[in-house]
């Protein structure tokens, strides 16, 4: 098998799941009892805190706990408007947002906000000077994505936060499911506020992740309770899955540090391969995120395409999984002004560490023959 | 060890989480990705979601996966109070509501809805006239819980039903994360609309749950995205969780088909065993649940109780987890009448399946050299 889907999912890190099944087993008592198996856990729970927090390098206060990426951009968006909506009813995005953000802007125009959806380029980049000039009296959020999930386009975030860091009273978040572990991203930097991750996107497990608050940002809490988590998100902690998270974690991070630029190599020998095939074009921009390369084959079905590598067990994907039943066009690839020739023909190939080149030449092999068939059908 | 603290969380099965392990590793794929691998998992999870259909007598879509009992609870009250506010802003709910259900109905009062909370009885049941009678033409909310955590009082959640049905324009919600499998609930009862459970209560694992919401009850999402879930929740599906969930509620409602008398023979052992020790007065009335029994010994602390009875390796707990941090007074118990000495001094034994006559006649024998130490220190 060779899985290159890493993007919709990854497979979990066997010892992350050992992590969690040994919690689960001996450290099952609820962190907030108070006799001492809840205590034993509770420090548990604080060490995987503190483990998460010197990695993102922050406060271990600035680390929250979620069940995963888009719960992460919900508690965010929809908690910053609700809490500040005194203060403006202005959220500023982009069009090639996951659905989690656009979506949960759009939910928030019906409860009375105005949303502006910046354009991007055709390399899928959002303008620096189109954010600074978006921004209104009445602006109270900046959502805009790390790492986009389909094109592996990187936004200019650090730009974006040195233009939030001027204007105190707005909020800025990144969406950085994707890039966590490969693209780098200082969460230190003056002017972001807010910034989700995923575990089940870096080999930890689905129901994971984590959701940076700094310590300035309040929030209006998805979930009201037990006042677990700074009070921004209660529920008896998920320790098992917290400290999962924080092993999965760790290691993309030693990955990202000794791995990366291997990855590249990888990444650039699949991106000049599928150049060369007349067929095919490539959406992502050169200088792209390392596992992700989007490309369109220009009149095939990226269904059928994703059927007949399938056959020969290479598994990658259309659009993102989360939109990936919609048979229409990619709204990303659209939104990038392609044609709808390329919108409505795109593929993902999306890399983990343990992708090796032996793969990837399996793959474009596997691609050819494939384009070559689908032609021979069509004739 | 000696295992009382039941209410707070549980063991999780060993079969459970043998199920969460192999699902993780070998079914990883993202349920929405159309290759094979998807297709497999989205099978794996429509199975989940069936046999859940099938343990609890509802139809396969009113069965929504969550993390959890807090999720649950506050998706149902946040999401009726958002969907429907255009056709009122009135809530009534009990004094003795979980945390998360209290805490998320304060939260909307600062949104500008209005929340009546009824009191209870000194058995601490909600008097169903009461609710009878606090219904208004605005109201569009009634949030009442099954069992509650502290006291094991059980609510007339059928009643409440039956007035809530003869109301079409509000919906009924029951917090069942204390109910499942030990009190006997009918989702199909008329009247009932939404219904919060959760995985580790009943030996599951953390991080898992199940809101009920029938096909005819329309929610503002928590969490908007890719529309998993009816597009009542979106994120990438936990399959691996879900399934776990499911199998914890198979083995609890075996259990409670096949050893609820028993449960209620040994809780009845308890119940009277307490009721003899001169020193103790019981707030759990008779007719409660099988799992739980609260107790108060006046003039002694129950922080100390609790941990020299963990020093014997028998481990109980004060209030409820979610609020056991707090040194006041337990709320629940004060909103039964109680007096003071009976409030700040109140000690909560919950059982399982597996607790035995054995382990509550140690408990018994163990209490009273804690109260005769307690009282020899006070003298």
């Amino acid at each position: 098998m060779i899985y290159l889907d890493n993007s919709a999912t990854t497979l979990p890190d066997p010892t992350v799941l050992t992590s969690f099944q040994q919690i689960s087993s001996n450290y099952f008592a609820n962190p907030s009892s108070i006799h001492p198996l809840g205590g034993q856990v509770e420090q548990l729970f604080h060490m995987a805190k503190k483990q998460a927090a010197e990695l993102l390098k922050v406060r271990q206060e600035e680390v929250v706990f979620t069940s995963g990426g888009t719960e992460g951009n919900n508690m965010a968006i929809k908690g910053i408007a609700l809490q500040h909506q005194q203060r403006g009813k202005h959220i500023i995005t982009t069009e090639i947002e996951h659905p989690s953000v656009l979506e949960a802007c759009r939910s928030l125009e019906t409860l009375g906000f105005h949303v502006t959806y910046l354009p991007v380029n055709q390399s899928g980049v959002v303008a620096v000077e189109d954010v600074q000039q978006a921004i209104r009296e009445d602006t109270i959020l900046i959502t805009i994505m790390h790492v986009n999930n389909e094109m592996g386009s990187i936004q200019p975030t650090k730009e974006i936060a040195d233009i939030a860091a001027k204007h105190p009273k707005l909020f800025f978040h990144i969406d950085n499911v994707q890039g966590v572990g490969k693209v780098p991203l200082s969460l230190s930097h003056p002017g972001i506020n807010l910034c989700t991750m995923s575990g089940h996107k870096i080999h930890g497990l689905k129901g994971t992740g984590i959701l940076y608050v700094d310590n300035r940002t309040t929030l209006f809490p998805l979930f009201h309770g037990g006042e677990q988590e700074r009070n921004l998100r209660s529920g008896t902690e998920n320790v098992a899955g917290s400290v999962s998270m924080v092993k999965a974690l760790r290691i993309i991070k030693e990955k990202e540090t000794t791995t990366l630029d291997q990855m590249y190599e990888i990444r650039n020998v699949l991106f000049e391969a599928l150049q060369e095939i007349p067929e095919v074009i490539v959406n992502t921009p050169n200088n792209g995120a390392p596992h992700i390369v989007n490309f369109s084959v220009p009149g095939t079905k990226p269904e059928v395409m994703i059927h007949m590598l399938a056959e020969k067990e290479i598994y990658i994907s259309t659009k993102s999984a989360c939109s990936s039943k919609q048979a229409d066009a990619s709204k990303i690839l659209k939104a990038c002004g392609f044609t709808k020739d390329r919108t409505t023909s795109a593929l993902r190939v999306s890399l983990s560490y343990e992708t090796t080149l032996e793969e990837i030449y399996q793959f474009i092999e596997t691609l050819k023959q494939a384009i070559r068939q689908f032609k021979k059908v069509m004739e």
